[in-house]
């Protein structure tokens, strides 16, 4: 087992995180003492998955209020340090969320207040409710995966695609989570991971399985539409960055693809997602949500280790031409449900609505 | 440009080939100047493609040929050359082929019959041949460009996976050929080329690509359905490495998903094939087409170049259990046609029936 971010209990001055870029070959703790160590841990990407570096951007402000301790004024050197925060990965929506709600609670607290502990309170916080919306996504989702399990002799295979497990969050992950309750229950699991290329997330998914003991198996992201073909897929389970209001899942790149796969052979689509990521003010996902462009050097190269070693490998000619979309768009139309921390709905207008009446439009 | 194979003009006794493992990094000429060569360079894949294979096989012999020359049974030689090089890759249909044609050209010839002679023979036409069923598949599927080109402006995107280009062949390749043939009579044509993971067959069209001058662009293997959606593919073209009766085609690995995301979005997927390669005997792709499965190390680790020095880096955790299967199989249903050396036909009973009546079933 393994936490992603947590207080160092023989020094409270002190926020340990695992660096994910050492992982799957390494594990490595590595302590943020300051909150610059924390932009650091943000920009490097030694944390990544938007509930995660949301939690570590609201530590790094209590490392920024430790350090604040004794100076003129805590508040604009706390507010310095947030703003640095922010810039360290400007596309991370959880990022400007978690800063914004700490800093808005330092603003609503009398003055005088303790800063440390109101920021140390607003981090747990934090990570505690996003522990909570994984555990409710896991319940809802392990409904599923126990129809499944009743209807059928052998493992329950499940497809997932990218990392939206617990080293995203600080919890037991969005798409990972009812696979660890299914497996807590004993019922007989298997996860067909995909590689997912280019920046190679399945072998974090692999490695957090591994550590829990779920049966597992890695495949080129080729491969799902094969593996669905011949009966070796029960259920597809992925997570999401955005959801529309209409039940359209922007993704890492891929997942499309998975979908169609899963339409073409009677495979059910399920998307798990913490409803805080809908956004309510888009209808239609192809048209409005922006795909992020990502560095060409992601797909021309490919980071792993030899002999203990890191290397950073070219496959593919030099200055040859390469684009790299970071993200799809799976139109609800192929998913067959949203497994929120709420409860599933349809992947559509009226299923959202009637899940989250209090976002319905007339 | 380049050759695959070709006799050194400067001595006879050598045969010349492009190592390709070294590509898309390194273009290195390496000379076989014994049948035991043409073992390794088969077994070892410096070279690759069904019928590059087979016509380094039969290359082969010719070397044998020569190395029989004043034994006192140049015939025994021969054989026990050809079982050896049969031996070198037992899957490739082409290689037995091709050693079964020399094999009985020289059965057919009178006694004392100059056996250099024959097999250089031999060697020649089978290459010739090739080269004139690429150049059949070309003129065929250059009409559908043209097609393309006169309905849009801009390039006619065309999305290729896995390598079925001139380096696997000893011409202008199949799904390449169309591509070749509209650059050549002046289209304005881009290729999208998938990756091709696990062993990454698209550095080499992307390398073969870049020596003909034909714009391309490297994409990972998760984008192609992205591109789709967005209007950026005209059409779809792969190779295959078999197709049945019915119009099923057996392919790299990913194939299908390519074929899924083509229907969904109203791209033309077509399959380019000599028409040798379709099986008359098979009527169900997926149930009589047997999967290879293929080391998990090509999964586990990827081999490139960093500081001009070969690396084979570990992608997963040590240990992790990974599934390898080579190709998968796209149902003749979403393969819009299939372009051979004798034209263009449905992908259908029916459509393969008519283009070759010969193989009509009562």
């Amino acid at each position: 087992m393994f936490r992603t971010i947590w207080l160092d209990p023989d020094d409270e001055s002190v926020v340990l995180i695992i660096d994910q870029r050492e992982l799957p070959h390494r594990r490595r703790t590595q302590a943020l003492r300051d909150y610059a160590d924390g932009v650091v841990a943000i920009r490097d990407m030694l944390v990544r998955g938007a509930p995660l570096i949301g939690a570590t951007a609201a530590w790094s402000l209590y490392l920024a209020a430790l350090g604040a301790r004794g100076r003129d004024n805590p508040a604009a050197f706390l507010r310095r340090a947030a703003a640095e925060l922010c810039a360290s990965r400007p596309t991370a929506v959880n990022l400007r969320w978690a800063i914004e709600r700490v800093l808005a609670a330092i603003d609503a607290s009398p003055a005088g207040v303790d800063l440390v502990a109101l920021t140390r309170g607003e981090a747990e916080a934090i990570c505690a409710e996003d522990a909570a919306i994984c555990d409710g996504i896991g319940r809802h989702g392990l409904a599923l995966v126990e129809d499944i399990a009743a209807q059928k002799d052998g493992p329950v295979n499940i497809l997932t695609h990218c990392n939206a497990g617990a080293l995203a969050t600080t919890g037991i992950g969005t798409a990972t989570a009812p696979v660890y309750l299914a497996r807590e229950a004993g019922i007989d699991v298997h996860v067909w991971v995909d590689e997912t290329r280019p920046r190679n997330q399945g072998s974090l998914t692999a490695w957090e399985l591994a550590q829990r003991n779920v049966p597992h198996t890695v495949v080129v992201d080729n491969a799902g539409g094969h593996l669905m073909q011949r009966g070796l897929v029960d259920l597809c389970l992925t997570g999401t960055d955005r959801t529309t209001a209409t039940g359209d899942v922007a993704n890492k790149i891929g997942t499309y693809l998975k979908a169609l796969a899963a339409r073409d052979n009677g495979v059910p689509f399920y998307v798990a997602l913490p409803s805080t990521t809908i956004d309510w003010t888009i209808d239609d996902g192809m048209a409005a949500i922006p795909i992020e462009q990502r560095d060409a050097t992601e797909v021309a190269s490919v980071r792993g280790l030899e002999n203990d070693r890191w290397h950073e490998v070219a496959v593919v000619g030099c200055g040859t031409p390469v684009r790299n979309d970071a993200f799809d768009v799976t139109p609800g139309r192929l998913v067959t449900g949203l497994i929120t921390d709420r409860g599933i709905c349809e992947a559509s207008r009226e299923g959202l609505q009637e899940l989250f009446p209090e976002h319905a439009r007339p």
